[in-house]
Parts: C-alpha cells; sequence; structure tokens
C-alpha cells in the first residue's frame, strides 16, 4: 500500500445558512481546500452525506458536486453511513490513494439540515437506527442516548454534572473557533437548566442541527512533500461497525465499533493512547463524548468524566480532546463532520490552532460516530516530520 | 495493486416481492454468496442502494445489514451513485482488496421499490437528477430520456422500431432466465403499442420498477485460485461522471461518463471492444442501449440500432448483450442492478448460463450507469484460466 497525506483542507463556517444551498456550500469547501493544497487535477471525489434524499430530495451528490467544483469526468460517489458518512468518507479515499488507482482524491463531507422543520431533521436522523424494529416503537434518537446516559449514571454512580461538563468545555473551546456554530460560554447550571430533551439528556448537551460543508485533499505521502512543507499522514484508517440498536447489544455502556476499530487503528499506526496529543471523538451527546474516552482506552469504564473534572481533556491537558469545540459547539453538519473532526486535528498538527493551540501537537486520533455506534470511523493524523 | 478476482454470487429473483422486506432480501443475497465461494471469513461490506431514505425511512445500510448477515463488527457503508450505485459499490469493493486492506469483501446492492405507490418511486427515481434546475421545472426522468431519444431519432434518421427492438430481444432472452422479473417473449407490435409514457417512449421500452438484492464475493486472485476452479478476475474498474442533466452537455447523444470510463477500462485490462464476447449494458430504457453499443466502441455512432437488427448483439451474435434479458427484462431493482449485470456475465464467464450459454465466453464487459449518464461504472471481468 502507497503511504497517504492530506495536502489540502478546505471548510465553511458552520451554522444555520439559509442564504446557500448545499451545492454551494460544497463549492466552497472544496475549492478552498484545492487552493490550499496548491493543485487542481483531482482524480476522484467521496462526498460523505447522509440525508440529502429526505432533506433536499436530491441523490447522485457524487456526480452532481464534480460537476459543481469543476471536475465533470473524475469518479465519485456518495458515501453514507449515518453520522459517520464524513469519516467513512475519509476511509474511501484512503484506500482509493492507497491502492494506486487514484493519486489526488477529495474526501469530502456536506450536510443542509436547517432549512427544513426540525420534525423533518428529527425523522430523517432517526433513519440512522433500525426504523422498523426501534424507531416505529416510538423512541426518538435522542431517547435511545437517554437510556445509554441513565444506565451510565446508574451503573457506575456518576452524577449528571460530571456528563454534562464536557459541554461546558466543548463551548469553553469553540469561543476561539472561527468557524464554530456557538461561540459563547454556557455555564454548568445553563446546561442542566436547559429544557429536557429526553430525560436526562438537556438541550444543551445535544450537538445542533447545522448546515456545513468540509473537504480534505489527498494524495501520496510522496507528492505530499513536494507540495507542502506540512504534509500530513494518514498513519491509520479503520471502520468497524456494530449491530444498530443498542437492545441487540451485550453492552450498552462501551461501543464495541469503537473498540474495534480503535484497536485496528492502533495495531497500523504502531501507537499507542500514550502517544495521541490531540483527540476528535464524536460527542452527538455529552455521554457519547464521556463513553469514546473509555472505549478508545483514554480511561477505564466509568471514569471518562473524572478526565473531564480533572482539566486532562482541556487544551492544555493531557489528552486535549475537541479542541475546537467539537459537535456541540463547533457544530455537527452531520455527513461533513467526520471531516472537520480531521481538519480540526490537522489545524493543531500544523501549528495553525490559534488560542487553543496545542504545544508540540504531533499525532491525532479522530473518532467519527455513526448512530448510537452502528458505525466508527477511526483515523490516526501524524506531522509528517 | 493486488490483482482481485470473484469467488462467489448471490441473488434474489427480481419481481414484486411484497413478502419480503429490504434486508430480507440482501440476507438471501448475501448467503448464497458466501455459500457459493464457500467462505465465511468477511473483513468489509459495500452495499449499493439509492432510495432506501426515502422509500423504506432508512439509511445506515451499511452497519445494519453488517449486522443482519451475522458479520457485525465488519467494515461497511452504502455506495449511492443513483441507478449506478451497484456498480460503484463494486469499484469500492475492487480497490479494497486490491489496496491490502481487506481480504474478503462483499460488493452487494438492493432495492426495495414495489412496497411504495408509483409517483413516490417516480419522485425518488428523479433524485437521479438535479432536482433544484431540472426536475422542478416539471420533466419526469423518463422524460429526459424521451429527450434524447427523439434527437437521435433525428439526427440519424433512424426509426423508432430500430430502437424499440431492443425490447424486444431483451424480452426473448429473459424467457431462459430464472430470475428475471419478466420472463415471456413480446412483439414489436406491443412495445410499439403499449402505453406511451413519455412520447416517444412506451412502457415496454422501459426497465420494471422492481424488488432484488445481489452480493458478489471479492477476495485476491492467490486466494481465489485455491478456493474454486471458476475465480473471474476483476481486469478492469473505472467510474467517470457527468454533468448530471443532459442541458449542461456539449453532446446529448453520447454519454461522455461512459467513453470516459471505458477508455480507462480498456487501457486497465490491455483489451479492446472486440476482446469482449459478453457485454452488459444499462438498457433502463432502449435507447440507453443503444448509446452504450456505440460510446462503448461496439458500433459507430448512429449505428447502435443497426447492430440489433442485424442479430449482433443476441446470445449467438457477434456481441452477446444482457443475455439474461438486461435491465429490462431480467428487471432493474436500482441499487442492484450493477451487481446483477456482474452475475450475468460471471454466470456466462463460468459456462453456468444455461440455454442462453455463449460459446467460449472469455471476457465480459458491464456498463452500470447513474441518471442519464451522471455516473458510469465500467468492470472488465474475466475467466482466469
Amino acid at each position: 500500500m502507497r503511504e497517504v497525506a492530506i495536502v489540502g483542507i478546505g471548510y465553511t463556517k458552520i451554522g444555520e445558512l439559509w442564504e446557500r444551498s448545499l451545492r454551494d456550500l460544497f463549492v466552497e469547501a472544496s475549492l478552498r481546500a484545492l487552493e490550499d493544497a496548491g493543485i487542481d487535477d483531482v482524480d476522484a471525489l467521496y462526498v460523505g452525506n447522509m440525508m440529502s434524499g429526505t432533506l433536499q430530495e436530491q441523490e447522485h451528490l457524487g456526480a452532481l458536486l464534480a460537476g459543481y467544483i469543476g471536475h465533470p469526468g473524475i469518479a465519485a460517489a456518495k458515501i453514507e453511513a449515518a453520522c459517520a458518512s464524513g469519516g467513512v468518507s475519509l476511509h474511501q479515499a484512503y484506500m482509493a490513494v492507497a491502492s494506486g488507482l487514484y493519486d489526488v482524491v477529495l474526501a469530502g463531507g456536506v450536510e443542509k439540515m436547517t432549512d427544513r422543520l426540525t420534525p423533518d431533521v428529527t425523522f430523517s436522523l432517526a433513519m440512522a437506527d433500525d426504523m422498523e424494529y426501534t424507531i416505529y416503537s416510538g423512541v426518538t434518537f435522542v431517547g435511545l442516548n437517554a437510556l445509554v446516559y441513565r444506565l451510565y449514571m446508574h451503573k457506575y454512580g456518576v452524577k449528571q454534572e460530571d456528563i454534562a461538563n464536557f459541554a461546558v468545555l466543548m463551548h469553553e473551546n469553540a469561543v476561539n473557533t472561527p468557524h464554530a456554530r456557538f461561540r459563547r460560554r454556557v455555564k454548568l447550571e445553563d446546561v442542566l437548566r436547559s429544557p429536557l430533551i429526553a430525560d436526562p439528556i438537556h438541550l444543551l448537551e445535544c450537538a445542533p442541527i447545522s448546515d456545513g460543508a468540509a473537504v480534505l485533499v489527498l494524495t501520496t505521502l510522496e507528492r505530499a512533500k513536494k507540495l507542502t512543507d506540512t504534509p500530513i499522514v494518514i498513519r491509520a484508517s479503520a471502520v468497524a461497525t456494530d449491530y444498530l440498536s443498542i437492545y441487540e447489544r451485550d453492552d450498552m455502556l462501551s461501543l464495541r465499533a469503537t473498540v474495534l476499530a480503535s484497536r485496528k487503528a492502533y495495531k497500523q499506526a504502531k501507537l499507542e493512547p500514550k502517544d495521541i496529543n490531540v483527540l476528535e471523538v464524536h460527542d452527538a451527546f455529552t455521554i457519547l463524548g464521556i463513553l469514546a474516552l473509555e472505549d478508545l482506552g483514554f480511561a477505564e469504564r466509568g471514569r471518562g468524566a473524572v478526565l473531564v473534572k480533572e482539566g486532562e481533556i482541556a487544551p492544555d491537558g493531557r489528552v486535549p480532546t475537541n479542541t475546537m469545540g467539537g459537535l456541540k459547539a463547533r457544530g455537527h453538519p452531520v455527513g461533513a463532520t467526520g471531516i472537520y473532526q480531521a481538519i480540526d486535528a490537522i489545524l493543531q498538527l500544523r501549528g495553525d490552532a490559534g488560542k487553543n493551540q496545542v504545544p508540540n501537537a504531533e499525532n491525532a486520533l479522530l473518532q467519527s460516530t455513526g448512530g448510537v455506534g452502528g458505525t466508527v470511523a477511526i483515523h490516526i493524523l501524524s506531522r509528517a516530520d
């Protein structure tokens, strides 16, 4: 396999971008990424997206967007793996270059969620879980995460304050992130007083419905070294799955797909959790952020919240996590989220992370999660020194 | 790159399968494919599907179906490229094995179309073209193909009878195909007297709305030789795109994506049109079958219909085409169609094609088309002697 590197990043601000369409957002992110890379010869495009069919009544995004970015003719496809669509899109792009079939590949993601009424979006998001056997019973997607949350507190004797703290830190980190959806602080009491969405999950513990697009330019490490002084190597790229619905699993408090994919990734990269300086976890709900810290090997089971409380996941802590605000505060445009995670990590690895810069960031691990852990894509990125 | 081979095929009968769900169909096809291959260690799964979001209100098919086929944990994703989803799924699976990252990969496709009302399905199919700028103007997907059809007759002075003949041959071929949707003959006058769907396209020139699932098992050629006496090598795998809507193109009478992808494929396989013994073209409408014969290099521009008239594309002709009935008569369960094309070709290459067997079939070319040629995947398969 050829070694693969990322040489360009492009992204839009995340928000309620009513004045621009899905294709507008994707074009902006793509052209910025190609400009950042300083190249324009593209061989293939992968578009991570979950809901364009139900929210925009548009499929065939691969060819559509290939044309709109000025590259009609290239190979293209839409990659769908629920909220992990972005991470899996990166995985496909990685293989496309690693295989030797394509030299320059765009790994993109886009989601346009705010043009539709919230019930439509909530329903579309629930397509990430098993509609026939789980969702039609009446539970919402937030409701499923609420079950996990409550069981976690019960089993480990953890207080909600300690879990909800995760959201407070995310907002703190987003204050310094120009592309973040929410650049404002919240206090723990704000989180706990915000409306209950599905008991015990409060509004401010949920990632916001957002619009956004993000794109990476991948090529061989060999070519990357000629293009830039700061190529970012993809040291590992792994995907794993699990039964879609939590009732089918042996253990509701560990996402097996995270464990499987991260194990493969650590092995591929020949790295361990202690080698990771920058972490991006999929905190669609605070509880998922806590579980990720445990499943990825950064905390013992039931002890993830302790890392948050002790400041270990802050930008100046031992395991800087979601330093740009994560899904919670940077925002969660579903199909693009996995790519934004890569971008936030790359800004750190390049030393371009501004006030939240982690000193000497060398290795970053990204966890992109679909549904309640039905699919997890793990990537490990490193500075190519 | 590692050489890649197909060692197992599995598929359902195509039809109005109201008694079975999307997942039932996919499980049946997958288990048959694994049984045919004689292995059960799967590393990754790609599911070609276009419309599960709008027709089944279900996404995240990769993980969902990985679990249902008894392989929770493996890497999985849904691949969407409109009606080329199956062909592109095969392309992704090919790269997954070729890259060295995965050893055994399932390339699958599934579509469940007949549970919904026809207007819903017609609308969902139109998502293959540009909704905002083309479909919302009032044209249907059939209507777009009708424009191409009329221009073709006008420019080349070809009569409708000669184009409609394609459907007659497809029905003839399907009579001997156990898994075909329509195992009955039609006469040319039946086709021309069938209802007009979009002038000049008659009902019997359109591929039928269908349910079905099909799966291939891919592994390295090295391992394939140990598993079976009839491994099928993937000699070429290529994908190309074009502007989604015909009004954006320089030439409405040639699918540029077919030309680009087939050129890449012939080069990769070191083969020419004259080396192809079995051809599978994407005849969603008769006119698309004719255009394919020209764009793939089997006929001069404007002369595709002559091949049909002269019997050249019949199973005993010079370029046996869609020997199992093609999209028109075998059926067109959208996301699965590209995989069914591979299966029909493999039955020929294995010598298992029954009454329609092409003598000494060695090389097969498959064309999987999305929309009116927005995406085209081309594969060349050969017997590994």
